[in-house]
């Protein structure tokens, strides 16, 4: 836990004082990106002190060799990892010929770093001095560009205080960079040419093995007293990196500063033989506008984003400073512009789950999108696993399944599988479920029907498929069942019948049995289409029938609760209250034996469940559950305190509600788990927005009606969020005792509230009490 | 399958005709040994085709750094690896000016390879016509010595048959070798010094991190028709290299020989500042004796061997070649002379399994060693583990476990745990048995009780610790439960109460409990002396009764039999029979979940636990667990089918022990598993000895006699084998009608055969039909 370090604001996240121990943390929380790359706020001089250098550009990968002591048939070739890319951000300073460096400094003071997240930008001030007794104080401005989002922008001040001095700005290009998490010092780009034009360099790079090409550029422009000056850099440069040199004599109290203009150029978007003439053209684009106009249209353009995705909460600054960085950091990371993409786990902020996409996505991510952007966003989601199904049907076949059953990889880039143990990759299966759930939910939330006969139906005959051939018949329970998989709570292993897995696999089948139906008799030509393709027939529906109808779930009478697996009685139900604290969390301090034999949960696994089909379970079902799981939860998965909140707020039990909410709000800002120096875990910040609107504000679909059952922490003044239902922007507002909802766009609409219909008219106020 | 490859013979393994893509497997087949090192059959010659080159010494080993994708609590740190140490046989040959390599010999004939087994030694012949078209004919003989065992020499022959030629023999020493499961070409030896001195060298080189410091060495003697020459070599060297040239001008049909004296020091065994004079003073004696007298040595080390560790098989050459073939590479592998070192499951012929330590030294290896050399190499065994307790109590210390509980390593070189599955190292626990059933049985073989107060409860107690720590209570079954563990059939992982792995855990407590109160009633004093380290209290020894006493077992009232494991019947029990044969090996046909989900076993694990305690257990009853698991078993561990074929014959199934018997004995030499050119399956090979003794003879100990039930498969005419039965040697000779016990040693000795009680007369040959 780390709680009151960040100042609260509404606004902006805040770091006071300079902590050499904290500034790993402090470059994960204060990351910025733009959708289209992203970084660590590593500081722009150079750092001697210990830091995590992390610049990466949205869908550029390096398939690292997978290592494994003891191969494993089946195992993908590859871990795919998230690269940090060349550096451009970096600008050296000297001073008298001494260089600028925090770690090297003899004092710090009035350090302040900001993330101003209404208007996307990061800012740091101190004052230093340097060993050679020259004061000086700095202030530098950074953001990358979301109107031109190949750009970032620096803006570099600094005085000296005590004495006149001579100040030198290097900035500089560096693709001799490596990763994080490189064991073995491995370099995974290589460097194809440096050049130098005026104030202009490219660095051109390509990845290796995967052969992406990238032209890192800058340009600078100097300031004296903010007066633009005309110098001539001097200029060095070796294999991978360039440097150009402005040196001025600076009087004290005179602010020298540059503005460095930066990015990135990928031939994933521009011609690979003309990288460098894209770039000269961005670079043109950026520098005309200047850095002040580019600021302004990027708080115009954050202005935009946040007019529609915002969340107030009054009466509680951390709760409300937690959403937004929560919103802040999901819209840094994905925009919905590129279908290629998707959301990784740690965004752009670190390069662990080697920022590829999860189940996540879908699960959680994919409700956020939906209601916070054009619903358009979402389908492009949908439509990257579509575009993967090829991949995930030859996925299977290297299991060892046949006909066109899909199982969609559990971590990828491209549509291969690319993690590499064996109780995730091969078992983890839960994840197809989840791909097939978010086609229903998109259907649902939307009422876009089309998706489905155009492409989500496919994907659906291939996920049942799957389930169809992973389930087993077991003669001894007479009842299909799941063998060796390993569920939402990865602190099991290799177990058999994992409720939630059955379960959605038997939902699964049901569902695409029910569109097949539809789209057959409603969208025919679009069936014939897909059959002449799938080649479905009787006796294969007539199979999956089999297995929908007689699924085994594990239910224990005793308890009156689905078990999470077979074993899970046999273990040691000793409830997390009973555990010392001395020995959490148990991933740090616990073999992984003992956690697997443990009844300690990771995440929500039955939970789940009843969170995905609720209208299936009732509340007192849910509540008997939740009290049999939730004392053996441990929360070390950063996608737990969010269902738990939306559960806790269904049955009314709004103090853990609330609890649980702080915690996947403020999971990174507060350091709950004791990780944030590695990255945010971006992809549960979409369970807190769900906790929020799903959970305080029970928003629903329900027969194509919007829904709410609205409740309030106590803590709280007042909230309000928007949400986009079917191209109609509606605004709610929940105070004590009165919710508001606010009809912004579109014709009179018929919602229900707790239940009852409300008819919110076009562009007028309706009260509830 | 390599089935008629290896030619028939009774006493040597023979190859004929040159297949380059053979090479790999004859280069384990033909592996030499001698205890102290060992190595691959290499060429001395330049070959520049594909091969595995290895040569190792006893206990020299590396700790790899454990690579993994996810790091898991509790993980070792490293992986040791057997490593090839420097090349001491490399004889490079040219004849006027090129060099013979077989790779690029225009022609080569009558190769032939023989692996001489009665006298220990190595030869090849051919004759090769090279790309200059001079024909030569090579002989070459080598051996590792028995009577020295850090020397090994080479009697190296080339006649030129077409043309005088100038032949040069460049003898070298090389310590720039890597290992072939080398991931990154790591070098894993730094060299010291490379030395030389008249037709001498050295070369001082250590393991990295490791330290082991060695000088391995060479002298050679050339001779021209058989007469030795005075040549002056001159000499060439590099940073890891050494090499000598003794050119001569060779007549047609002249034979320009070599002898090639080499080897190893080590300063486990001498003073680390002193291992070039030490190699100096082994060359002395090995020169002195020359190559001659040290090959009659080693003939004569090898009958002395034979005699007491022969077993003859009459009318079926394959079945004879093979049981010599698997107690020479057994001797080969392991003499009993040193204490810290034991059998790796490849021995000296792989890299494979890192050469380390399994449980199948006590499960397979031990009785093989008690039956056929002096006791007290048994009890050296069993030492073995008494020295690694105290590593054993810390690795279970990291796991978890207090209070001296010990988890001995599933791989080990030194103690410490070195392998880095979890499903493993973590789980595959039952070795813990294993260690404890080896004490059992060999004060129940050798009657030597002085074990157990001496060493052996210390052990018996850190191991019944673990288990009573590691079974917790499961208040569902009312019963101590095994949660997440590995049985020895290791195509099933993290399975809860794996039958044997109980069935273990409680004989280990009960044995354990049993022997406490022997001691501390019989041996007072030591009981004192341990009790004062160990502490027991009366409570604790509550708790292990409570587990032994309450131990849960899986059992099926509608098979009648007791459950591999909980989840093993709602597995889809299609048997071995019913699976297609493209799909076999599973291991390499199969993806690992898919093969965990499967019925298929590896190797025996419940027939396992019959094996080891079949007083326990009625024929009737073993007879129907066979019938029931047999069906499913895959035999895809080397260690399956001498089990098999023990319980086979037990159960009067002759054929089918039969065929059981051919496949452990043949494993390698007909190649079952498709492996044989990553190595030997050494220790399996203990098991084959098994098979025929405790199978076909039906050897077994009871209440202190020596029993046998003979037994003979049609195919033989007889067989005969001796064992030392607590210093008394008795030879077995069993026919198709009538077996013969002779007493070679010691007083007069009552056994049983067929349960009946039989006198054996001192030195008096008795016969019973």
């Amino acid at each position: 836990m780390n709680q009151d370090y960040i100042k609260p604001d509404n606004w902006s996240i805040i770091e006071e004082g300079f902590d050499a121990s904290r500034v790993k943390s402090s470059e994960s929380l204060f990351s910025i990106g733009n959708g289209a790359m992203g970084q660590r706020a590593n500081f722009e001089e150079t750092y001697t002190g210990d830091t995590f250098q992390g610049s990466y550009i949205a869908g550029v990968y390096y398939p690292d060799k997978t290592r494994v002591g003891w191969w494993k048939n089946g195992y993908p070739e590859y871990f795919a990892k998230v690269l940090n890319a060349p550096n451009w951000i970096g600008i050296n300073v000297s001073v008298n010929g001494e260089a600028l460096d925090l770690n090297t400094c003899k004092s710090v003071s009035d350090f302040k770093r900001e993330l101003n997240m209404k208007e996307g930008w990061l800012s740091r001030t101190f004052k230093a001095t340097l060993p050679n007794d020259v004061e000086v104080e700095v202030s530098v401005k950074r953001f990358l560009s979301l109107s031109l989002d190949e750009v970032g922008v620096i803006n570099y001040e600094i005085t000296p205080l005590n004495t006149d001095a001579e100040i030198i700005f290097e900035p500089y290009l560096d693709s001799g960079i490596t990763n994080e998490d490189t064991n073995w010092d491995d370099k995974f780009w290589d460097t194809t040419a440096v050049k130098q034009n005026n104030n202009q360099a490219f660095v051109e790079a390509k990845t290796m093995k995967t052969n992406f090409h990238t032209c890192t550029f800058m340009e600078s422009q100097v300031y004296l007293a903010g007066k633009q000056l005309a110098l001539e850099p001097s200029v060095k440069s070796n294999d991978v990196k360039v440097s150009f040199n402005y040196a001025n004599q600076v009087k004290q109290g005179e602010t020298y500063s540059i503005h460095k203009f930066g990015g990135y150029i990928v031939d994933t978007n521009h011609d690979k033989t003309k990288l460098v003439e894209a770039a000269t053209q961005v670079l043109k684009l950026a520098t005309n506008k200047g850095f002040n106009v580019l600021l302004e249209d990027q708080k115009q353009a954050w202005a935009n984003i946040w007019d529609m995705a915002d969340i107030t909460i009054d009466g509680d600054v951390k709760a409300q400073q937690g959403i937004r960085f929560n919103i802040f950091q999901l819209n840094q990371t994905y925009l919905g512009k590129d279908s290629r993409l998707n959301i990784g786990p740690k965004g752009f902020t670190g390069e662990k789950y080697g920022g590829s996409t999860y189940w996540d996505t879908e699960a959680y991510c994919i409700p956020f999108y939906m209601a916070t952007k054009d619903q358009k966003v979402a389908r492009t989601l949908l439509e990257y696993r579509y575009y993967h199904l090829d991949k995930a049907i030859e996925n299977a076949g290297k299991l060892g399944f046949t006909n066109g059953a899909a199982l969609y990889p559990m971590v990828t880039m491209n549509g291969e599988e690319c993690h590499n143990e064996w109780e995730i990759t091969f078992e983890e299966i839960h994840r197809n479920g989840a791909i097939a759930f978010a086609i229903f939910n998109y259907y649902r939330y939307t009422g876009d029907y089309s998706y489905i006969p155009e492409k989500g139906l496919e994907v659906l005959i291939g996920i049942a498929r799957f389930w169809q051939q992973r389930a087993t018949f077991s003669s001894d329970k007479n009842k299909y069942v799941i063998l060796g998989v390993t569920g939402p709570n990865e602190y099991e292993n290799n177990v058999n019948n994992n409720w939630y897995t059955n379960y959605l696999a038997k939902w699964c089948i049901d569902y695409a049995l029910e569109q097949i139906e539809k789209v057959e008799t409603e969208y025919t030509s679009d069936f014939n289409r897909i059959n002449d393709k799938v080649k479905l027939t009787d006796d294969e529906l007539e199979k999956w029938k089999a297995v929908a109808d007689n699924m085994y779930f594990p239910y224990s009478e005793k308890h009156q609760v689905y078990l999470q697996q077979d074993g899970f009685l046999d273990k040691e139900l000793i409830s997390v209250e009973d555990l010392s604290k001395s020995e959490r969390p148990i991933n740090q301090k616990w073999s992984w034996d003992r956690i697997l034999r443990s009844p300690y949960i990771k995440q929500a696994d039955t939970l789940q469940g009843f969170y995905f089909f609720e209208d299936q379970f009732s509340d007192e079902e849910l509540s008997r559950h939740f009290d049999f799981y939730e004392p053996f939860t441990v929360h070390e998965s950063s996608l737990s305190p969010c269902v738990h909140s939306i559960q806790a707020a269904k049955l009314d039990r709004m103090d853990q509600a609330y609890t649980f909410y702080l915690r996947t709000s403020r999971l990174d800002l507060d350091d709950y788990n004791h990780e944030v120096h590695e990255g945010l875990h971006i992809t549960s910040m979409a369970g807190t927005w769900m906790s929020i609107v799903e959970g305080f504000g029970g928003m629903r679909v329900k027969n194509n009606t919007l829904a709410f059952t609205p409740k309030i922490p106590k803590q709280w003044e007042g909230y309000s969020f928007k949400v986009n239902f079917r191209n109609q922007i509606i605004k709610i507002t929940i105070e004590q005792n009165e919710t508001n909802f606010e009809l912004l766009s579109g014709n009179d609409l018929e919602i229900l509230v707790n239940e009852k219909p409300v008819v919110l008219k076009s562009k007028n106020l309706s009260a509830v009490s």
